[in-house]
C-alpha cells in the first residue's frame, strides 16, 4: 500500500449513495450468515475495527489535526473532522461524566440508514451501523487510546436520535508508567 | 424511501476510503462464505444488480442526463457521468464490433482496489470488483436495456489495464414490437 499523500482532496470525493447501498448489502449478507443479532453486531464491530486501523493513518495525513490534549478534544475531532470527512455529517458532542472520559456523539441524520426504513423482520437487536463503532475503536487504538464504543440510542429502534457512546479507558500500563515517572 | 431531490450536490459527497475499505470487508466476507471463486463472483454480481436497480433513479434525477439515442451514447454516460459521480474516475470507452452493441470501459485507475495489492491466496479466479458489473447491469435493466456486463481484463490478475465489457442485448419482445409498428 504505497499511496502518495499529495493528492488533491477533491479527487478523494465520491457520491455517498454507492457506499450506503453497498453497506446495506454487507449487513444483509451478515444477517444471512449469522442467526443471532449479537453475532452480526460483533462481526460488524470487528470488521469496523480492521477498517479503522487502516483508515487512521490516512485520516491523520489528510486532516492535518494537531496533537490533542484531552479526551474532549479527541471526541471533537472525531465529530467535526472525521465524521464530516467520511460521512458528510457533524454529530454534536456531549460529555457524560465528571471525570470527562465518557462522551456521546449525537447524530441527527445518519446517512448509513438513508435507504433503510426499518430493521429487518426478527432483527430487533441488530445494531445496523455497528461498523462505525468498530471503526472509531480501531482508529483510536492505533493512536494508543483504548475505548469502548457502542450505540446508546438508535433511530432505527424507535429512539428520537442516534447516539454513539465513547468511553475512553485508561490502560493499567499507562497508569503504572505514570507512577514510575 | 422518500428523499428530496433538491439536495445540494456537495452534501452527497464523501471521502471514498471508507467505501473502498468497506467493500474490501464485503469481499472478504463472501470469500469466507463461498469456497468457489465463481460463487463469490456470482454473488457480487447479484448484490451489485440490486444496488444498480436502486441507484439508477437517483442517478437520473441528479445527473439530469437526457434521452440517449444509441448504445454508444449510453456507454459514454456510464463512463463520463456515472463513474465520475460514484467512483471519481472516467474510464475511456471503445466500441468492439461493427453492429455497435459491444463496448469496453477501460479503467486506468480502479479506486476499489486501492488498498489491494493482489488477489487473496487461492483466489485466482476472483473478480474482485464484480459488484460494478452487477450495478451496471441492474441500472441498465431499470431503463429497459438488457446487457451482459463482465470483466474482460483485470490488473489484479496481471493484465495491463482493467476492462469491463458491456454487450447490449436486444430483447425478442422489442424486435416483435418494432415489426408491428
Amino acid at each position: 500500500m504505497s499511496r502518495p499523500t499529495h493528492r488533491r482532496p477533491e479527487y478523494r470525493k465520491i457520491n455517498k449513495d454507492l457506499f450506503v447501498l453497498t453497506y446495506g448489502a454487507l449487513v444483509a449478507q451478515l444477517c444471512k450468515d449469522y442467526e443471532k443479532d449479537e453475532d452480526v453486531n460483533k462481526y460488524l464491530d470487528k470488521m469496523g475495527y480492521g477498517i479503522g486501523t487502516r483508515l487512521v493513518e490516512d485520516f491523520l495525513a489528510r486532516s492535518c489535526v494537531g496533537r490533542c490534549h484531552s479526551y474532549s478534544e479527541i471526541t471533537d475531532i472525531i465529530a467535526q473532522v472525521a465524521f464530516k470527512m467520511y460521512l458528510g455529517i457533524t454529530p454534536s458532542v456531549t460529555c457524560n461524566n465528571s471525570s470527562r472520559n465518557e462522551f456521546s456523539l449525537i447524530l441527527d441524520k445518519n446517512p448509513l440508514v438513508e435507504f433503510v426504513e426499518e430493521l429487518p423482520a426478527g432483527r430487533s437487536s441488530l445494531c445496523y451501523c455497528n461498523l462505525l463503532c468498530g471503526i472509531i475503536r480501531g482508529a483510536l487504538e492505533m493512536v494508543h487510546l483504548a475505548a469502548d464504543v457502542t450505540f446508546l440510542q438508535d433511530r432505527l429502534k424507535g429512539d428520537s436520535v442516534t447516539e454513539i457512546g465513547i468511553t475512553f479507558l485508561k490502560k493499567p500500563e499507562e497508569k503504572k508508567y505514570r507512577r514510575k515517572k
